[in-house]
């Protein structure tokens, strides 16, 4: 064992040699960027917002960002912290909407390089592939309004006006996920600058392809930790004009997951298949004002979608009849753009009106459970029936046609050590709940930091080896978000 | 450099290492399993079989076959053929109809795994989850059979009665992708046998998942590669009621694909989508006394589902109207049971139609590219121009809703040198078309040692690079279907 003295000397070496690289680093990027001085940025405000999500993991800031203008910047910062002794750690960095710490540098030493400013510009369109590609700063709402003219969209929607960039690195999804998959399901192909500072293309620009190991998957959902994703090129749907939403209420969660798994067992192409709870509508309620108010028991938010209004029409009646026989109540159709773009727009905002059931300064800790879609009643149920037990306030809602669920578990910053503990316990419960059903701790946000404990209990040992193995062997300095999905 | 007779030593060593080694696997194989003898084969005719697929490429049949039981089974032929010095490589078999090569055995002293056999069983069905659990080795005829009584079906259909475990290894897919998608949209989980002869789970029984990096994709499409695929959990559908087919005539390739095009701008949601080109019809008129002949012309066949016959009708009127104005003529639909199943048995004879066009013994160059969609149409009328002016035989069809199409070009046992010359610079400028048009060289087959030689053109050397090193962390002594994919 090392005596106190030594192991503070060989602290203090590593501490100045990891400061000597830094500053190795950014008096390198300085030098690559001298003739665009202001993308290098270290704004103490930047800074903290460059370190978080929209969760509660606390902010973990980098050195600098540099707001990248081309791939060739990219290769340029990766080069530049791959050569420093001990290597500096990259962070890249899309619109911050991320919810399980992902972006917060876990080594204070590191340089998040940031998209959204400078490298978001939709590249090309081309519609009779039904696809475009952009630049992994884009956000999706500004993607979409560039599109408009084409007649096609791009489906997957988190909620939140997230990067694409952001959205293909924690496999995203959302509600239109049901119908139209998630980030890898509408991503074809992805360009990465990897570790040697080379850019590569993994997948292709078809809708199939079976021509060797499939890197494209493996880039989407890695969180940063594989490459820089630097180009996307995306799936895209036709606008349909044929829409209506309906929501309709039922006595308890069982009977409303029991309804979903009769629609989609009788193949009804359900659009969007939203699932909340009582405590949810309540919060439902009190926060969206453009919306009717709801008896507060459990709810299913129904859209589809047709090509014609025949077609429609035809859909309508048979939902009608499967959620009238699954015991649902008030059902309620509308065709009307306004109302079904209201509640939508209430049910995006199921975070912060969850959040606001509890007054104060805080945030919300949001799971992610996902199950396989039978399981969906007896988890889900579980679940909130556990939160009314504990005494704590946690609306649960979420896609029900994808056995996917979301429980806001607001935390403020005056709670007891008592009530904190409650909470941490409620979810511990859940994930273990959500595992024996053969689930997922995450359907969609990702791992980041958050979810990193679990993933052994998800898929054992040798699994998590193997993504091991795949991370050494892509990123053997460890540079790429490290301290992210796998420990070392 | 070393002499004659030195080389010649090494060499015998080495072949003589080769046959110990083999020697001590199929001993310890006879130990281990000396309580069921009969799973080890070496049947001349069955090691035959063993060796190939259903295209051209020439047997390679292993040393031994193993008709496993259990994965245990499994664990132990890995572990044996690990052991040795130097290893003993092992190619996983299933149904025997893979198209490029895939189950060869580029070493002679091999030991083949084979599933059809023994490890062919559903091992359970959850309905309430549209999910299933399979052996690998079970066929898809078999499997939909078993599943009958669910209501539910397993919707991959590449034609031949493939086993299962063999469409996960080539990502496998077929006439119903364009709706339904590939095996990496139906597979929700794998089981793998790793090099070091543990089972792994890759993925989860989840529709949705983002916690870690995507290992249940890398596995399907890694034909045997990467390790030993030992359960596999499946997506399913409702079986649909009302379907009707459409056949339907217009005066080029052009307009067919256009047609395509149209048909997924506007949402409509097609179940099937295949072209044929003059040539094709020709020999599916020549060859299927099932079905009316059809004029020698391009044609689409598309085939629409729905949950209701006024949904069916309604996608009838507008794909009527779209055809139309898309130039089509001899506009037919039919909901009759019995003729749609003519019509799509005859469609998955297009192979043999094919081939039948040149009498004599031989087999087909089954080409597989697939391009984005709004290339096909230049794409399939270059190559079916192409073939007209070689002066060869290659009818040319494919399943256009995913821009994958097919050609198939029979070699005769009596062809001259400059005939197969010609197929082989056609088949060379169909990929190159293909490339350049920003396509992949095989959409469903996979690559094989057939398509081996254009991976690097496709991607780049970057890309081939990190696959190499991930086939090297996760398989360090190659023991896994050796020569396929990539180079070492």
């Amino acid at each position: 064992m090392l005596c106190a003295a030594t192991s503070k000397m060989i602290l203090k070496h590593i501490t100045f040699t990891k400061r000597r690289s830094l500053a190795t680093v950014t008096n390198e990027l300085r030098r690559l960027f001298e003739s665009d001085p202001e993308i290098i940025d270290s704004n103490p405000y930047e800074l903290d917002r460059h370190g978080r999500g929209e969760s509660f993991h606390p902010s973990k800031p980098p050195s600098h960002i540099v707001h990248v203008r081309t791939t060739q910047q990219i290769q340029d910062v990766v080069k530049a912290c791959a050569s420093t002794s001990p290597p500096t750690p990259i962070v890249p960095f899309g619109a911050g909407t991320s919810l399980e710490g992902h972006v917060g540098s876990t080594n204070p030493d590191s340089i998040s390089i940031s998209t959204t400013k400078n490298f978001n510009q939709l590249v090309s369109v081309d519609p009779s592939s039904l696809q475009c590609t952009v630049q992994p700063g884009i956000t999706r709402h500004k993607l979409n309004h560039e599109l408009r003219a084409t007649g096609l969209q791009f489906m997957v929607d988190p909620g939140a006006d997230a990067s694409i960039g952001g959205m293909a690195a924690t496999n995203a999804s959302g509600t239109s996920a049901v119908k139209f998959g998630v980030m890898r399901d509408n991503v074809l192909q992805v360009k990465v600058v990897t570790s040697s500072g080379e850019e590569i293309t993994a997948g292709s620009k078809t809708f199939k392809n079976s021509a060797g190991y499939d890197l494209k998957n493996l880039f989407v959902g890695s969180e940063g930790t594989l490459g820089v994703i630097t180009e996307i090129t995306l799936r895209l749907h036709p606008i349909v004009d044929h829409i209506e939403s309906s929501v309709c209420a039922f006595q308890s969660l069982t009977q409303a997951c029991d309804a979903v798994v009769t629609l989609l067992s009788c193949g009804v192409p359900v659009a969007k298949c939203e699932v909340l709870d009582g405590p949810a509508i309540h919060a439902f309620n009190l926060y969206s004002k453009d919306v009717d108010d709801m008896t507060p028991q459990p709810h299913l938010f129904v859209e589809l979608q047709d090509i014609s209004e025949a077609g429609l029409a035809s859909q309508r009646n048979i939902v009608e009849e499967i959620l009238n026989d699954c015991g649902g109540t008030n059902i309620e159709f509308s065709a009307n753009p306004a109302v079904r773009k209201k509640l939508w727009a209430a049910r995006h905002d199921t975070y912060y009106a969850s959040c606001a059931l509890r007054p104060g300064e805080g945030m919300g800790i949001v799971t992610d459970a996902c199950v396989p879609l039978g399981q969906l009643a007896s988890v889900i149920a579980a679940t909130a029936e556990d939160i009314q037990t504990s005494e704590v306030i946690g609306p649960v809602f979420g896609h029900a046609g994808d056995g996917n669920f979301h429980c806001i578990l607001p935390v403020r910053d005056t709670d007891s050590e008592e009530y904190l503990q409650k909470l941490e316990d409620v979810n511990d419960r859940l994930i273990s709940r959500t595992l024996a059903a053969g689930g997922t701790c995450t359907g969609e946000h990702g791992v980041g930091s958050g979810k990193m404990k679990y993933l052994t209990t998800q898929y054992g040992e040798g699994a998590v080896d193997i993504m091991r193995a795949i991370k050494e062997s892509l990123d053997p300095k460890n540079i790429f978000n490290p301290g992210k999905i796998i420990t070392p």
